[in-house]
């Protein structure tokens, strides 16, 4: 029984799979832009193919070795309740906000002073059109479900000061101009200098306008900078070589493919993934970025955790395109390493601050985690991708604790404050501000911004057999199956603060097809009834396939339990011996010190726990706290006041020292540090008694 | 009975004890060398004052606020025995292969270049000088324990060459010159550039030469650089105004006062250790560099470590001649924010690499330690000067820590390999080499090596009552009382692989004087005998006086029980919940990889404690192993192979994993990679059952 336990909720490789091998190259969608240099197999009649609108987070209608096909955002309408909220303060608050906050830091100016609409000069870091360009992803997925008028006129005219910018043959930067233009694409600027990088962002930010508008403006200039700038001037000798400093470029290059056809951008990403060796780098440097040698070659997950997040994207869409067995393994075998040694219990990843890097295996430390949003967002946008090559459950899980934790965490609740780092553990007297407004690099904020809108396209996806729900809320799918039946689904639950869902399915007519439900890994156990009758087969952690021939107004009723759970970490995890977890339902918890009786400092408590699994939790909503949430309490002790402060080292004793009972009061990770600063801690030290 | 042993072994504070305020200024010793800018208090008479042979490491002979006063390290002979074979190594392969080393890097060639002797660049970081000054200190001890006339000679040379620089208004700084003559002594430099700090060390080689040799050549340089250059120009307005951008100068200007009797010397000290605020520096600085403000408005330790604990040398010191009771008070504040909050049980301090600095309270991990060498050393000399203040055994309890264990781990047992970092816990896979004969920042190597050198003057201190003996070795003291009866002490023992001491005392002529015994703080019980008779009232933790009529030819024995203990760390350090250490007399011992049967991975490793204390250990002493230790054996328990590697974080199970029975192996912790690069740590997670 404990064994079964073990085995639903961990986090555990399986068996690499290989997705089967189709045809290639894929159909295309949309002709490149560029008529000069057009040397393409994009197909022209696809010129105004209004394919935009069914286009989802990723396009994979013909990637060859994508199980799972994404469902266009505009398809899942989100309504009241965990996300809705979330994803209203994001559109209403943040993104306009951040606008204004890439006003006020000089953003927008480093385009305008180049068209002489501005003085002034280059503001902030290499990577600061990113910021733009992010901001104008989140805008895009915002308007893919629902027009915001006074958002699309501000990108609008952002978008317009950003293609003014562009020179004849395609460059556009806005920090190699002037003294600077000359160094341009040396191997040194490739190396730090995030020009690549910054080109894919505004891709990834175009794609996503388009896919909200139909408005190619910044797609075509985005074409015209990889058409007529790079691809004749950079690649395999003869060609100008290219070493990806921050790997982004690599998926943005794959998704546009997806929309051109024009196969050499795709081709173009395998070279950059593969690396060229006319750019000698150190090897300190090739592990810190993640990229410049084979990405076949590497064996285990290190370097700039954002690097390599994006690095994974970037070669599974490869994957996914080409179905390169030799990527494929290396991707799991990195994968592995990720999960089973290498990231945090709330699916952030990069445990150290030196070099914003993955630590060794099992350096996992809490105070000090870096943990940086961008990480974790990086690891939910690979893990959506291997879940789209395999429709295994164990990426969703992924996704899910990532989601709801390291990267929730990243967003005050009114929208306005973003984390940087998200530590595991916090001491006021440090004196650090972890939630900010801006920071000068300010890569996390927009990018939590275009997650938050793009999160719908995240609840399904569609396969040859039917149908994957991944995401439970609040919710209203209107698309239709691959052979075009419409489909509706409707999702009344309160997730994640109740294991309870019923969801409802329309399709248009009487149609066989599968509806494969996710078991989330971290369930115990978990019902799962259709129509009132109880379906066998469900397993944590993977999809319950129901097939039948669906009539129209089928519901499907889910309960997953929901009962407080106490987490170990593997003890070679030297920061987390003799402590533990708690986590309910997907929400990983934390103690903050403001919710403990007063007097009690959170390094002095510790949890006892009389029984395995522990039933000494009590829930309790609290609609007044926090937006709502659901706090946890348990029974634990302190140290007796004085106790604490007395000795560093001391005999050992093999009983704790003087404590007195207290109760403890627990509350949602995402939501730490949104009251006040206060000391903050997931790691409990346990009491065996 | 657990209480007080608790209160025995504990690093806690008690009461600040105020030394008795006594009259000011000391009596000088020596004029200051400089003719023109002659304006001391220096007494001309003394100028061929023989005293250099009797000044200690500190010579408090006259200063009014030491309790204790420095033994002349010539007074005491360290025979064959632990610290014996060290010293011998430090002297006859460590300093003269350290020599070679910096010729080999450009020291030398620095100096060389200035006078024409040879060409090429400034070689190395701007505090270069430092590394020729701290090896000159280093042989200066070496020679006040006797003649070594290749190291003198060698010496002879190098330090003609560092005076053939000096400029004729008493500069003297090769990295400030040329281009960079402009920016010396600017508010900038001084802040980054070292100028003082070199001179520091400069100063303080200088000293433990002329103490050596009674020449007076490079100390006579150094009195020109504070007198001619340093005190006309700079200090209070309308002079220039001075930070001491690393400290160390300050404790040099009051080791020179102490010599030279020119209390200008002594008040610029106080001058810098108090700040100028024309000097304005941002608050993150003034943490780092532990100066800048004043140092009696510090409330806690922080910032850079080695700054930090010379500052609190220097503050000590000033203290000691001055009696300033500011700065006794926030002496003793840091002190114990210091030893109850900040230091890992090796004595090491500076737990955290980023900035070499003091982490937050309870902030010592144990992998990333840092934990500089000199940083421990630094502890040990201001321990040193604290008990100089008082003769209070804690202070000493802390100078035996850190000396056995974070310093003496700092050079590998051939004496040619040093740590820069010393961590508490090392994974290979990491690919560090901690020991390593060169660093391009090279201030541990000389700075161990003086340290060594200087050890027999740490054995003893004179007091107006008596006589203090604060360690244990093979050794010889041959000295006399302050009242100048000749005194011969001669301690025989295995210390400290065996609490067994013989001490025997033959005072020239039958004498009343007090013996103070130090009883260790780590010993749980400890018997002193004299002449077979058990004497009453040993306490560990505090020095046992033995006030008597010493007729000549007594013996005392010392039985301190060495029984391996057990630690726990305050439940506040996060790093070692659910963790213990072991230690063994003064050694803190620890686990190498290469000790435990093959296939056993150290983190998989816990340690059953079925009883406190704890009775399953054996000891064993190996004159094979790590050239003579002691080793510890005790019962372990390793999780089952494949077990670890399964689950990164799974349901709390409340009882230990699969596991099976596995001898362990503990080394001292000082001998740790001395023969392979392999897993080590200190702190081994418990089970208790």
């Amino acid at each position: 029984m404990a064994e079964s336990k073990i085995s639903r909720r961990q986090f555990v490789s399986s068996a690499a799979r290989l997705a089967a091998v189709a045809s290639f190259p894929a159909k295309p969608l949309l002709a490149s832009a560029s008529a000069a240099t057009a040397s393409t197999t994009a197909d022209p009649a696809r010129l105004d193919d209004p394919g935009w609108k069914d286009q989802g987070i990723e396009n994979l209608a013909k990637s060859p070795h994508a199980k799972l096909r994404d469902i266009p955002v505009r398809a899942v309408t989100i309504e009241s309740g965990f996300w809705g909220r979330r994803r209203e303060i994001n559109v209403t608050k943040s993104i306009p906000s951040m606008h204004d906050l890439l006003e006020a830091n000089g953003r927008m100016n480093n385009f305008r002073r180049l068209t002489g609409k501005s003085d002034g000069q280059q503001i902030g870091p290499v990577f600061s059109d990113s910021d733009v360009y992010k901001w104008t992803e989140a805008v895009g997925f915002a308007l893919q479900s629902g027009d915001r008028p006074g958002l699309r006129a501000t990108a609008e005219k952002l978008i317009d000061e950003v293609i003014a910018v562009q020179e004849p043959n395609g460059y556009l930067n806005t920090y190699y101009q002037d003294d600077r233009k000359s160094l341009r694409m040396l191997a040194q600027t490739q190396t730090t200098g995030h020009e690549l990088y910054n080109m894919g962002h505004m891709l990834q930010g175009a794609i996503a306008y388009y896919r909200a508008t139909g408005d190619r403006k910044l797609l075509d200039a985005g074409i015209r900078f990889i058409d007529d700038f790079l691809l004749p001037n950079y690649g395999p000798a003869p060609k100008k070589p290219i070493v990806s400093g921050h790997p982004e470029i690599e998926l943005a290059l794959i998704e546009l493919y997806r929309i051109t056809g024009n196969k050499r951008q795709l081709e173009l990403a395998g070279y950059i993934l593969e690396g060229d060796k006319r750019i000698e780098l150190p090897e300190t440097r090739t592990i810190y970025m993640f990229s410049g040698t084979p990405f076949t070659a590497r064996t285990k997950m290190q370097g700039h955790a954002v690097r390599a997040m994006y690095a994974c994207c970037g070669a599974t869409d490869y994957f996914l395109e080409t179905g390169d067995d030799a990527y494929w393994k290396t991707l799991n075998l990195l994968w592995n390493d990720m999960t089973s040694r290498k990231m945090y219990v709330t699916g952030g990843v990069g445990s150290r601050a030196e070099g914003e890097a993955f630590g060794d295996a099992y350096e996992l430390p809490n105070f000090r985690a870096y943990g940086e949003s961008c990480a974790a967002i990086g690891n939910m946008m690979w893990n959506w991708r291997m879940l789209a090559a395999t429709g295994d459950a164990k990426f969703t899980d992924v996704i899910e604790r990532a989601l709801y934790n390291g990267i929730n965490s990243g967003m005050s609740l009114d929208g306005t404050m973003y984390c940087y780092r998200n530590p595991l553990a916090f001491d006021p007297s440090s004196g650090e501000k972890i939630r900010n407004p801006w920071y000068d690099v300010t890569c996390c904020p927009p990018n939590l911004e275009r997650t938050f809108a793009s999160l719908p396209g995240y609840f399904y996806s569609a396969s040859e057999d039917g149908i994957y729900v991944h995401l439970y809320d609040n919710s209203r799918l209107d698309w239709h199956l691959e052979n075009g039946t419409g489909l509706k689904i409707v999702q009344t639950t309160n997730y994640p603060w109740d294991g309870g869902i019923a969801i409802a399915i329309s399709a248009a007519r009487p149609s066989e097809f599968t509806l494969h439900l996710r078991i989330p890994g971290w369930c115990d156990h978990a019902e799962v009834a259709l129509n009132g009758e109880n379906i066998a087969g469900v397993t944590p952690g993977r999809y319950l396939p129901i097939r039948r021939n669906w009539s129209g107004g089928e519901i499907v009723r889910m309960k997953l339990e929901m009962t407080p759970q106490v987490l170990q970490a593997n003890p070679r995890v030297a920061d987390d011996t003799g402590r533990v977890a708690v986590q309910r339902g997907p929400l990983v918890y934390c103690l903050e010190g403001l919710d403990q009786p007063d007097g009690v400092a959170l390094n002095d408590v510790a949890l006892p726990l009389r029984s395995q699994p522990d039933t000494d939790f009590t829930t309790e909503f609290r609609s007044d706290l926090l937006e709502g949430i659901v706090v946890l309490h348990h029974p634990g002790f302190v140290a007796e006041a004085g106790e604490s402060e007395r000795f560093l080292y001391s005999p050992y004793e093999g009983r704790p020292r003087k404590t007195r009972p207290v109760p403890l009061t627990f509350i949602p990770y995402y939501a730490w540090s949104n009251r006040m600063t206060t000391a903050m801690q997931v790691w409990t030290p346990v009491l065996t008694s």
